[in-house]
């Protein structure tokens, strides 16, 4: 079993480590991860310049790239052989609600899906003293699971833990993405010039509590455990779509 | 009505002034986009650095990051008002199936969806030659339906036209999203100084042929329409993902 295993946080995150170690007990593990912090540079591939790979230990790769860079350059020729798996994490910081669309945790995971292979990305709902163990152990458990079993096609699983000791974890729920919400303020400042600045704001003002989503399991303190699919079709909304439309040509 | 109009060509591309030219029938057009070309930087968001905003003409804006940026920033502080609906285009260059997760058009339109408005990207399929008269046409039809009527929420509309003349355009067909092929080499090459470098690849080989995907429908003549969600959730796996899960703690 040969796995790939990457992160946005960066090769020299304590996460992506701790990942590698539990990993190492199912399979050959290959490691191809950004030589950087890549926060919410979400599923950009680099096509304006060339990408360089620096082989940074036993089967670990940093690229000056993206993590979807990461994975479509490991999968696509730098492996010697095709993965059976992609695992994306342990990310410092949850990756819930809308958050999936702007994360390179789950952007990296997305990239297997969308080349073929069951992925999973994982990341830890802490914002300090992050300790990975119990992400580790039940992504372990996971892992083994999906290799034997294998997955439904063009889908991730997106793995959300609380940052709790082991016995304080109620269990893990499979839940639907959910709504985070965020301040709408933009920061707006004067440089030494006089020329103005804007910063993207977005402070963190919670999350929507509607029943069965990845944003409540982890606040009651379960792990979530979302299915995500690749294919973006709002099929339930073709009828009102379909009353929408204008006679053309 | 206020409608903002962003893409991801950057702010002096043809394609954007003549989505504006016919949105200004239908209300007040305030254009926010990139200074420069950002082709495949998906839905990522600059939180890394501050942003410039230049403003290089009446009602019309540059911004020095991706379109994620440029509508955010807009919809958050730089318009006066909130607008009514937010399209991103026109497009050099088609945005069909897996396209749609790299897309910064597409992801332009997907950013106006989070901030909960209706929101429509529009790609022309062509890679030279661009006319962007049907496409343009076509888009304001639809967008004052949109105004009138309202979207579903959390939706955004993908459309797709063909690059043909008027009169051979078959008509339109709503679509789910399809699966484009390309290949899977990645370009190694030495530079000057003896180190390696890899460029991505990715040449287009064409697209699986599946009946109602909007690869098929452009490929046939017809404008693709094609309503996306930002909810990735794959309701129809909870079976098979509950199936595969570990009893934990």
């Amino acid at each position: 079993m040969v796995i790939l295993v990457s992160n946005d946080d960066g090769i020299q995150s304590e996460g992506i480590r701790a990942l590698e170690e539990v990993l190492k007990t199912l399979g050959e593990v290959y490691t191809v991860a950004p030589d950087r912090e890549q926060n919410a540079v979400s599923h950009a591939l680099t096509l304006h310049r060339p990408l360089r790979v620096q082989e940074v230990g036993e089967r670990r790769f940093a690229v000056d790239g993206t993590p979807t860079d990461c994975v479509n350059l490991a999968v696509k020729g730098l492996l010697p052989v095709r993965p059976q798996l992609v695992v994306s994490g342990i990310n410092k910081g949850p990756n819930l609600g809308d958050d999936v669309m702007y994360s390179g945790t789950v952007s990296a995971a997305i990239e297997g899906a969308l080349l073929g292979l069951p992925a999973i990305a994982v990341s830890l709902a802490a914002f300090r003293d992050f300790s990975f163990q119990v992400a580790a152990e039940f992504t372990a458990a996971l892992a083994a699971r999906v290799l034997e079993k294998g997955m439904p096609p063009d889908t991730l699983l997106n793995v959300n833990i609380p940052h709790l000791p082991a016995h304080e974890i109620k269990g893990y729920r499979l839940t639907r993405q959910g709504k985070r919400r965020y301040s709408e303020a933009i920061v707006e400042r004067i440089d030494p010039r006089g020329k103005k600045y804007y910063w993207i704001g977005g402070d963190d003002l919670g999350f929507v509590h509607e029943e069965g989503t990845d944003c409540v399991a982890v606040h009651e303190g379960f792990i979530s455990v979302t299915p995500l699919h690749i294919d973006l079709t709002n099929h339930n909304s073709f009828q009102e779509i379909q009353a929408l439309m204008v006679p053309w040509p």
